[in-house]
C-alpha cells in the first residue's frame, strides 16, 4: 500500500546516508522491484551504482527493468562485464529489446556483445518491427506444445523451459510449420482427469490471433475486449512468432490514452513522464501548435474587423463576443472529445456519421434552446437591468440586443456541436488522429463561425 | 481479429433471417463469448431471446456477461425459472453482483431466489461496498491454501475447487483467521523439484494487497504498476476476502480514463456507451456545466463594458481579443491537461507545486517570448501592411499597437501556464477532482484576466 511504502522510503534514506549498508540490503529483499525502482530513480549518480549491487540476481534484473531509461544507461556504463553479462541473462527478450531501443548506440553494441547469439538473434527479430506495432512489443518466448504430447508431457516441458517464459499460463499448441492448431491454458492441464490424455483433445482451436504489424492500441483492445492473459502474435505467414502479454497490453492502453489526452490538448505527446521532461522539452511539444492556432486566429480578428462600424457605434456587442465565443467553444469540445473517446474506444466509425448527426443534432437543438433562453434573462437582468448597460444603448432598444446575442448563442450552440461531432470521424476516415480535432481547433473553427453569425445578425437587425 | 468477425456477422444475419438455426448455432459455438455478444446486442427484441437460447449452457452465461444491461434485463424477464438457475449459476460471483446492481428492484428478487443461499451471501457481500470500491468490484471466489499442505495436497486442492474460480494462477496462503501468510503462484506450483515440500517453504511473503475500500483507481494503478494477475483484498481486520484480478483492473482504466476526458470536457461522466446514451441523457450531462461557464463569461463581459470608451475609439484592439483569449486558453490548457494526466498516474501530488510550478514558469517565459515576438512580426505585417489597418489607426502609432498586444500576449501565456498547473494540484489537495480544472474552466479564468491586462495595458499606453 501506498502509505506503507513511503515510510519505507524515508527510513532507506536515512540508513543510506548512514552507510548502513547490509540492514539496506534486508529490507531491499523484501520489497518489490517496481517500489525499489521508484525509490533508485531518484538516488544520485554516486548512490545509484553503490544500492544497485546490493540486490541479489533476479532482484536486480527485474528491478533495472522498471527504472528509467538514463539510469538504465548509468547503470549500464558502469557495469563490468560479468555484471553485464548477469543482468542480460535474467530479462525477458521483450524487456532486452525496450532497454536496447532507449540506448545510445556504444551502450547497444555493448549489451548486444554481452548477450547469447540466440539472445542476439531474438532481440533483432523484435527491433525489426516498426514502433508501435504488435511484433515491436511482443516476446518470443512462450511455451509451444505438440498436439500429440499427453498432459503429462506437457507438464514435463513447463518444468523444463518454463523458467526462462513470461508466461506458462497459456501454452500454444502448434503444428510442425509453427502454424497455431490451439491453445491449452495451465488451467486445462492441472484440472484434466487423465494425465495420458493428448493436449490437442484438451485445446481450444477458436484462437484469436493479432498480426506483428497490427497497431499496439488495436492489440490492447483486443485484450481488453477478451480478457485474455496473453495474445498470440503470428507473423504473415501466419507462423507464431510471439507473444504479448496482458502487462503490456496495460501499459500500452495507459500509454495511448495519455497520448490521446496530450493531442486533445494541442501538444505534441511526450516520451517521458512529465517530471522527468524538461521546460526546453515541454516547450518544443507546445510551442507549434501555439504558434499555429494563434495565427489561425487572423480570420477571427478579420472578421470583427470587417464589422468595425457597427461596433464602434455599438461597443455592447463586443461585450458579449467572449460569452458567445467561450460557449461555443465548450459546446463543440463536448461533442469533439466524447467522439474522439468513443472512436479510441472502438465504438465508433465513420460508418456512423448518420446516427452520431442526428443524436448530437438533437441534443444540440435542446441545449441551444436551453442556453439561448438563459441567455436572454441573463443579458436583460444582469447585463441591462443590473449593471445599467440599458441606458447606455438607447439609441437601440436593449431587449433587441438581448434578442440578437440569444439567437445568435442557440445557433452558435447547434453549429458547434455539428462541426465537433463530424470533424474526429473525418479525421479518421482520411486516416488522421481524430484526437487533433480537439477543443483547441474546433475552438478555433467555432469562435469565428459564431462571430461571423453574431455580427452578421446584428448588422442586418440592428443597423 | 477485426475484419474476421465483420464478415461472420453478415454470415450470421442472413442466416437468422432464413432461420437457418442449426447452421447459427454451429457458428456461435466457435466463437468467443464478446465477439457473440456483440453480434446479440444488435439484434431486435424478438430475435435476441431464440439465438441466446441457441448456446450452450456455459457459453451462454459467458455471453450473457458481455452483453448490455438493457438486454441483460430484457432477457431474464424472458427467462423460465429453470433457465435463469442454469445462467446464474455459471456466472462468477463479482459478475452475478455486477448483473445484480444494474437491474430493476423487481428483477433482482427474482435473481436472489434463484441463487443457492452461499452464493446470494456472497453477492450481498460485495454488494455493501460503496460504488467503485476495490469491494465492489472483487470477487470472493479464490484459491486459499494452508501453511503445511504439500505442493500434492495443494494442487489436489485446486483440482476439487479450481473450476469454478476466477484465477487457479495465484493461490493465497492463510492462516487460520484468514489473514494472509503468503502467495504460492501455480508456477511455483508446477515448476517445484519436490511434490512433497510444504506451500510455505514456496510461498512469496512479500503480499501486496488492497483494502475493500480503497478507490477502484488506485487498485487500478496498483495492477499496471506492479503486473500481478490479481491482488488480494483485506478488511478493515486484515483478514482476506477477496481478489481484483486483471481483466477489472483493465475495465478499471479504461472507465477510469474515459471518466477524466469527459470531466475534462465540461461534462458529468455517462454510465454507458455513447451510442447507448440518448440525446436526453446527454443533454443532462451538458448542459449544467454549459450554463455555468456561460454565467460566468459575464465578468468578461463586464471587462470589456468598462473599458467601453477605449474600445470605440479604437476598434482594432476588439480584432485581436479573439487572437489574446484563445491563445491564453490554449496555453493554460496544456498545462493543466498535463498536470491532471500526471496526477491521474500517481506522478504528481501537491507536494510537487514547487517543482511544477519552475517548470511551468520556464516553459511559459520560453513560449510567451516565442509567441510574443511572433505575434508582433503578425501584427505589423498581417493585420497591418496586407489588411490596411495600419492607415485605420493613424491617430495613434500602430507599431504601439502591436506592442502592446505582443505585451500582452506575453503576459497572458505565463498567467495562464501558471494558474493552469496550478488549479489541478490544489483541487486535488482540497479533495476534488483535478480534472475538473481543464481547459473549459481554465478558459474563463484566464479569458477574464487577459482581457483586463490587455484594456489596461492598452489604454495607459495608447490613451
Amino acid at each position: 500500500m501506498a502509505q506503507h511504502n513511503v515510510s519505507v522510503e524515508d527510513t532507506l534514506k536515512v540508513l543510506v546516508e548512514n552507510k548502513k549498508y547490509s540492514t539496506v540490503k534486508d529490507i531491499l529483499v523484501t520489497m518489490n522491484p517496481s517500489d525499489i525502482a521508484m525509490i533508485f530513480d531518484e538516488l544520485s549518480e554516486d548512490q545509484l551504482p553503490i544500492m544497485f549491487r546490493l540486490l541479489p540476481k533476479a532482484l536486480a534484473a527485474d528491478t533495472f527493468v522498471e527504472m528509467e531509461p538514463d539510469n538504465q544507461e548509468l547503470l549500464i556504463k558502469g557495469f563490468s562485464d560479468t555484471e553485464l553479462k548477469q543482468v542480460l541473462d535474467e530479462l525477458y527478450v521483450d524487456d532486452a529489446a525496450d532497454i536496447v531501443e532507449e540506448m545510445p548506440a556504444n551502450v547497444v553494441s555493448r549489451i548486444l556483445m554481452h548477450v547469447t547469439p540466440d539472445r542476439r538473434r531474438e532481440i533483432n527479430e523484435i527491433l525489426q518491427f516498426p514502433e508501435n506495432s504488435a511484433g515491436s512489443i511482443m516476446t518470443t518466448e512462450f511455451i509451444s506444445l505438440a498436439p500429440n504430447m499427453t498432459v503429462l508431457e506437457a507438464f514435463q516441458k513447463i518444468r523444463d523451459t518454463g523458467v526462462d517464459k513470461e508466461t506458462i499460463y497459456t501454452c500454444y499448441v502448434l503444428s510442425r510449420f509453427n502454424r497455431i492448431l490451439g491453445l491449452v491454458s495451465a488451467k486445462d492441464l492441472m484440472l484434466a482427469k487423465d494425465l495420458n490424455v493428448t493436449v490437442d483433445t484438451l485445446m481450444t482451436t477458436n484462437v484469436i490471433t493479432v498480426s506483428t504489424m497490427m497497431d499496439q492500441e488495436e492489440v490492447a483492445k483486443q485484450m481488453s475486449k477478451y480478457n485474455f492473459l496473453a495474445l498470440p502474435v503470428v507473423d504473415s505467414d501466419n507462423r507464431m512468432v510471439g507473444i504479448i502479454t496482458f502487462d503490456d497490453a496495460m501499459d500500452v492502453m495507459e500509454e495511448e490514452a495519455t497520448e490521446d489526452i496530450t493531442i486533445m490538448s494541442a501538444q505534441t505527446p511526450y516520451e517521458k513522464s512529465y517530471i522527468r521532461t524538461s521546460p526546453w522539452e515541454l516547450f518544443k511539444h507546445r510551442i507549434p501548435w501555439l504558434m499555429l492556432l494563434m495565427i489561425s486566429a487572423t480570420f477571427t480578428g478579420l472578421i470583427i474587423t470587417s464589422f468595425e462600424k457597427a461596433l464602434s457605434q455599438l461597443v455592447i456587442l463586443t461585450a458579449f463576443i467572449p460569452m458567445l465565443m467561450d460557449t461555443g467553444g465548450n459546446s463543440g469540445s463536448q461533442s469533439s472529445v466524447t467522439v474522439i473517446r468513443a472512436i479510441s474506444l472502438g465504438e465508433l466509425d465513420f460508418k456512423d456519421l448518420g446516427k452520431v448527426l442526428l443524436k448530437e443534432f438533437t441534443t444540440a437543438l435542446m441545449c441551444g434552446l436551453a442556453l439561448g433562453l438563459v441567455c436572454f434573462g441573463k443579458v436583460i437582468v444582469v447585463d441591462g437591468i443590473i449593471f445599467g448597460n440599458m441606458a447606455e444603448a438607447v439609441n437601440y432598444s436593449f431587449p433587441v440586443v438581448a434578442i440578437v446575442v440569444s439567437i445568435t448563442m442557440s445557433l452558435t450552440v447547434v453549429m458547434a456541436k455539428m462541426i465537433g461531432c463530424t470533424l474526429p470521424l473525418v479525421a479518421k476516415k482520411l486516416g488522421f488522429d481524430p484526437a487533433v480535432m480537439a477543443s483547441p481547433f474546433i475552438t478555433t473553427i467555432v469562435d469565428a463561425l459564431s462571430l461571423l453569425v453574431y455580427l452578421k445578425i446584428a448588422t442586418t437587425v440592428l443597423f
